[in-house]
């Protein structure tokens, strides 16, 4: 993938045997352009210079031992501007308010705040109206998947966990704070969310490695009374569905009865596959490394056994490439280079294919394209991303508001369909099947959504007052007062 | 004490039954101002109005009794300005820079990211640049000694510890997060908060009982390399000394020669026993329920053994007035009412009296002052408040500018001496001993002098800039080139 990126290098030139030009030509060489140039320090031999060279991130490094390889110049400090946008981290708490003089302080602090706990602590259910909880959301991972990282430790997947708290609040006004913990024990994890939970409106779990996610996810659910949500699981499926539905209106396929092979059965699978099977779908077969899941077989893992119990009716065996034959949809979670060219030529007719490995996906969408009728993956450099960025802002924006106890799979349906319509028929092609997740309607639509299923599906503690208002004018439509 | 505070009542009015004048006189009885009047709905018969009150916290109950005891007329809901001023929460979580585009998104989060991540997995340190670590502190609860409420459990803890928040950012730019914890096992909370620290650059413990705060405190300073501190402890003992100090210069007394009688040995107790003796008083007598501690006793909890084998050196014995009698100061931490004025009387000349107790100091301000030299309490309508607030932001500031992997008693000391010095020789007098908390020298004051105590006694890992240049100007004042 090319992601440019900006890089300033503080070099300390020796005039006597470089020239500024030899640095641009460099520069020039690998591909890259000088954007400015500052002069930070000018001497008779030597000069101290800020070049900016915007080039592709791949380069950074060859770039760098180019320049350093050059007689007489020398790099004092280099940095691009991803790791400037870093500097200090990329999120902050502040208050709503200032405190402005000793009146303020005595009210949100003590001795005022004092009455405030009291109430709170005669009627806990008054944390959701006199503190932070009702629009705060944790972001907790324990850095053992992050991106396509793997496991690199909570320190490191930190940076992920505040650009994720940053569109949370970006893009829907929810407050989210990263926990990274630094234990990767099943138990130890689920005894920690549930401690830190009290000041919580809702628990969103982020790349924690399967299968431990499922267990975690599962228990967190059903001992706290706020929604625990896996995003690298419902997240991505959510996506996955509003834009398989798309692609299905123009194939003019219904769900009842397209055969769908997914391939990868690990957070993301797992959950896809529960996702396709909620909303219709009766023909999933599951594919993992040893090819097709099947009810005949036993797993080692309970996840496996969960997984080929409810898919693959008619009990298929073999590899990818076989049951791929004849299905109408492939969509892969798993790695690059999976599927071939001549496994797309077998599917039926106007083949979908949703690649999702990231960066590399299942298949080069160059090769792919020619072949499919709909192409997806999670890249930005080619049309319809799919991207969780979609739903989870939307999902717990409407969660809180109507403070279900969980996210369940009315309210997961009901995102995936909401995010889908945002693509009006005028608009809908093989191209565009998905919004753009800069699309401003989307957050709105998914917590509208969201909040129905909730009520309607009765995990609502609240009735927010625009659903509340429907409610009253179907009312008052039916007997005016 | 008398804090003030607006109450806006909505009532219905019944028209036939009460005059809006009814209103006012009842409001007026009991003390109160009515500040605003908004007509929410106007009918013939009945009239719907938002009624704003100034009164004293205390008659507000009152206020609401009179006006449900008064014939037509209804309170549909009353809310007052401290209850407002927490409605939803008091802080929020938010990006440093809006994400603008594509092209912003693809820094702060996938796929750009994954560099900040590796170069951060590849070394730690860099977290402290890369992240909110730097800059971030958990203030960290389980809601079991909350102001003087007592136990009153995590989610009716959370105002205060959000207030903390906003006094910490607003005060010293420190992002504080609040960990509100449902647990109270001393195990569990030290395995906690270390399995959350990684993306913290210090941990401020609040609220924890005695004694298990001692234990959770020692713990965790010993097993972490960023700084834990227990504010009840140490914030406090480091004010009382600041105010002490100059309440000395005032009397003419030095540390090396005052008796001291410290009366409780709580958290606070235990802590500005320390704080004293490590700022050179020889003579300091700690007295609990059962009268002065002393190393000739055997006592059931290690810290009453431990204090007692620091303290009292002529192993005095018998109750507070006993012990009292020539002492120099009297610092009570203990609870309302322990103090006499026949045992002021008793003191040597020119007495001191920090009377902390908090809202009812040792003994009524009002019957200590004509007794003593120096009067100073918690609370703000009286002079001399001693007011952790005047710590803690400036120490946490000192100690990550820094990167201290502790916060030892050279800093703390360091602090203490910082806050007094605000107060200038001029300036002092009998109710000027300690600067306001909007006293803006005091975080700056206080966040150099941690600093400069850190780098000389070793336990900081970052020589900040300016602390750098102040030894570089005195090498340059020494050899200039």
């Amino acid at each position: 993938m090319s992601i440019s990126t900006n890089v300033i290098f503080r070099v300390e030139i020796d005039k006597s045997q470089v020239t500024f030009g030899d640095v641009v030509t460099a520069v020039s060489r690998i591909g890259g352009d000088v954007m400015a140039v500052d002069v930070i320090q000018a001497g008779k031999a030597k000069t101290v210079r800020d070049i900016t060279v915007q080039l592709n991130v791949d380069r950074y490094k060859q770039l760098e031992d180019s320049i350093q390889s050059m007689q007489g110049i020398r790099i004092i400090h280099a940095s691009d501007s991803t790791f400037l946008a870093h500097l200090g981290g990329k999120i902050q708490v502040t208050p709503k308010a200032p405190i402005k003089n000793r009146e303020d302080l005595s009210r949100v602090y003590t001795p005022g705040v004092a009455r405030v706990c009291m109430a709170i602590h005669e009627d806990p259910s008054k944390a959701y109206t006199l503190t932070a909880k009702r629009n705060l959301v944790a972001v907790v991972t324990d850095g053992t998947a992050v991106l396509g990282l793997g496991d690199i430790g909570p320190e490191a997947a930190m940076p992920v966990m505040e650009g994720k708290a940053m569109l949370f609040r970006q893009l829907a006004d929810v407050n989210a704070f990263p926990v990274c913990l630094q234990t990767k024990d099943t138990e130890e994890i689920i005894q920690i969310v549930k401690a830190i939970s009290p000041s919580f409106g809702g628990i969103n779990l982020e790349d924690i490695s399967s299968p431990r996610c499922f267990e975690i996810e599962r228990r967190l659910q059903a001992e706290l009374d706020i929604p625990v949500f896996h995003d690298d699981q419902h997240g991505t499926s959510i996506v996955i569905l509003a834009g398989l539905l798309n692609a299905l209106k123009l194939v003019q396929k219904t769900v009842e009865h397209i055969h769908v092979v997914v391939c990868g059965v690990g957070a993301a699978g797992a959950a896809c596959i529960q996702m396709l099977l909620a909303a219709g779908v009766r023909n999933v077969i599951a594919v993992d490394r040893c090819g097709a899941l099947s009810a005949d077989v036993h797993y080692d893992h309970p996840t496996l056994d969960r997984i080929a119990s409810i898919t693959n009716p008619e009990r298929r065996t073999g590899s990818l490439s076989e049951v791929l034959k004849g299905a109408d949809v492939f969509i892969g979670v798993s790695g690059p280079g999976v599927l071939t060219a001549e496994d797309i030529q077998q599917m039926a007719a106007d083949p979908i294919v949703f690649a999702m490995a990231n960066p590399e996906p299942e298949i080069d969408p160059e090769i792919a394209e020619p072949l499919v009728r709909v192409l997806a993956t999670g890249r930005s450099d080619y049309p319809n991303q799919i991207n969780n960025v979609l739903c989870f802002p939307g999902i717990f924006r409407g969660a809180l508001d109507c403070r279900a106890s969980c996210i369940n799979e009315e309210m997961k349906l009901a995102a995936a369909k909401a995010i889908a319509s945002i693509v009006t028929e005028d608009e809908l092609n093989e191209h565009y099947i998905i919004p753009s997740i800069f699309n401003e309607k989307v957050v709105a639509r998914v917590r509208e959504a969201v909040m129905e299923a909730a009520v309607q599906s009765g995990v609502s503690k609240r009735v927010p007052r625009e659903l509340a208002h429907a409610e009253e004018s179907k009312v008052s439509l039916m007997s005016p007062s």
